[in-house]
């Protein structure tokens, strides 16, 4: 009789919230659709920038929003104002305005104020800064690649369409 | 013909980028699939980050990460050992650690050492904490309905599905 009895303690065990622990862990049966959806949308992003984190870090002793700022910058080689490189990275400008501190110290990107407007700052990428994007950016594309490019064609395109109706629906919405 | 130019000129920028700058906005054409599925994932967790972390910090003087770290342990009345608590929320232990310490200074979270273990710590709400959490939820719950419960059922439902298999294959891929 005993023997049974350890397979459905085991059974219990494993069925509980789920093999990994993570932001779905959380969730109660009762929980609204919406927060399951929004928690599993949390927790598929942080798994994602935990790895890319980790790697960042490994390969090139960096950080995620220091590359994320790099990233902004190289798609604009006139550079960006600070306050449109806050708006991009959806980080509050005090946020930005430490790493670009950090950044232009290193010589990967330059700060001037704009000759107008001296209250503006403008920071755009050095050689240095794109060289050193450069590689980066080419391992961040295959790592990326490494964790999503398994998915079938049809279920990415199924799935940023119906991120795009996400993406839509919270711009509209005004939190009360 | 200069009145013909002009819309021209306006159609150019309106296709440019998008309406709202994001993660999204460093995206080009040649991009491979799995990057814009990558950065519209982010883009939307982000959105909703914000959304949410304003209306914390609007009605209760809280951040969200203590919002998390206080969600985690109510769903745990005997409360979590901090290296469990650290998992479920994502983020390394040192994170923790801090915000742990703040709570505690709060009466909102209680720490104690293991008996049998003291180099092991526990962490659970205290009745104030429960009390403060509560309110919290209720709103949270009510702001992500707002955020997310225009979305149809059917969209929901393939959606979390579709995120079930980002976390599945992002969870078996290991980053070299």
């Amino acid at each position: 009789m005993l023997t049974e009895i350890k397979p459905l303690i085991m059974a219990k065990q494993s069925a509980s919230p789920s093999a990994a622990f993570d932001h779905e862990t959380r969730l109660v049966e009762q929980d609204h659709h919406s927060i399951k959806l929004w928690l599993r949308l949390l927790t598929c992003s942080s798994m994602i920038e935990n790895k890319l984190r980790t790697a960042l870090r490994n390969e090139f002793d960096t950080t995620l929003p220091r590359f994320d700022f790099l990233a902004q910058l190289q798609r604009v080689p006139e550079g960006l104002t600070m306050g449109e490189l806050s708006k991009r990275l959806m980080v509050s400008g005090g946020n930005v305005s430490g790493l670009a501190t950090q950044l232009v110290k290193e010589g990967l990107v330059d700060r001037r104020a704009l000759p107008d407007d001296r209250r503006t700052y403008m920071v755009k990428l050095t050689q240095k800064g794109e060289r050193q994007f450069a590689l980066m950016a080419a391992r961040h594309e295959e790592w990326v690649i490494e964790l999503l490019g398994s998915l079938e064609l049809d279920d990415v395109e199924r799935l940023s369409d119906l991120l795009a109706q996400v993406k839509a629906t919270v711009a509209g919405a005004e939190l009360k």
